[in-house]
């Protein structure tokens, strides 16, 4: 046992991918998932299940609601793009992983743990600021002063494993760790019961990934794309 | 003026300050209030009227449910201590600050914002590791790699305007600017109209401020303490 871990959970493919790394590096797991008042509320039903199904030893939902701020159409009631565009795309959303590795942070300091887990990719959300090394390297070292434990010389881990990945490396990753793809939820318009549009960003990625790794797409979509 | 700024109000005697100064300087000032389940409620209603009082020219409130990852005296059951304690105290709410700056961020690139204010002071609250300047350092850096508008090269600052202050400099430096003390709540467990024990540990730094600046106390207290 290598202590104790807040693992970030998104019910999306990356992050599940993620726990399973954590728990097979030997991590007491404590997911965490963030109810931001996403549009896609599948997702925190799919957390749920991948946190159990993956063997985390607890999971929490902390809600945070960002709609009175605004800013993304993950939150606001913009259309969810179905054809890439170049930059930054508007299902950013301000600060989120700021905002995520923050929760994550305060439940690591109250558990006692030491190690953040995070599914950021920097290979298909290139446009996503934060999902960059230098962000995780910055957010490490202001965990170190930002904590009680940090003060007292204990050193924070800010783990992403999957940062230099492709979808389809991770894909292969998870599979080899014995990861079930068809409980995860990546589409950012999903169904009630978690169905995917096969339309988005979100699952176009998904989709070339399972094609790329040569794994059959378990996902389960309300209709074909 | 000198662009919009997020300031950052809890309804207490510091961030009012904060808030004065920052109107003062110029900035087209939206402040944020940050309800992370606080037993004290009635601070967000001091924040709003602190804001409208000084000229801010939005008010916005963000709902963290704190509760479900627990770690405080502010947020759980546990007692607030009504004598100091020496080291951190247990009103200590994990990654706080860490949390409403992430917010505070994501908020100013909503509103295309660089500057943050932020009332913390590393004087009379030394028992914080997030009170300090190395804090505030640290989420400067990582303001630059966390967000769309860092990543296209401007810089965000942070400002910290009270850290080194003491209360006593905190409240003389308001009345200067014309802060009206007396609608602003610090107790951490005020009742529903605002109104402040006299005993618990943030009611008697203020009130000694209140002595050491020279400054008659406006403090609403609900009894004598």
């Amino acid at each position: 046992m290598t202590g104790r871990a807040v693992v970030l959970l998104s019910g999306g493919l990356d992050s599940a991918t993620v726990l399973a790394e954590a728990v097979r590096a030997g991590y007491e797991c404590h997911s965490l998932a963030v109810d931001y008042g996403q549009r896609h509320r599948s997702e925190l039903a799919a957390a749920a299940r991948v946190s159990a199904e993956l063997g985390a030893v607890s999971h929490r939902v902390v809600s945070v609601d960002l709609r009175s701020i605004g800013g993304s159409a993950l939150t606001d009631d913009l259309a969810v793009p179905e054809t890439p565009a170049p930059g930054i795309p508007v299902t950013y959303v301000p600060a989120r992983n700021t905002l995520m590795l923050a929760l994550a942070l305060g439940y690591a300091e109250v558990i006692e743990g030491r190690d953040l887990f995070v599914g950021v990719n920097a290979v298909d959300y290139s446009g996503y600021p934060d999902c960059r090394p230098q962000f995780i390297s910055a957010f490490e070292e202001l965990a170190q002063v930002a904590t009680r434990a940090g003060a007292e010389g204990r050193r924070f881990h800010v783990h992403a494993p999957l940062i230099d990945l492709s979808k389809a490396e991770i894909i292969r990753r998870g599979v080899i760790l014995g990861v079930d793809y068809s409980i995860t939820v990546s589409c950012y318009q999903a169904d009630d019961r978690g169905l995917a549009c096969g339309r988005c960003d979100s699952c176009r990625l998904r989709r070339a990934g399972f094609e790329a790794a040569g794994v059959s797409d378990p996902t389960r979509y309300a209709r074909t794309g």
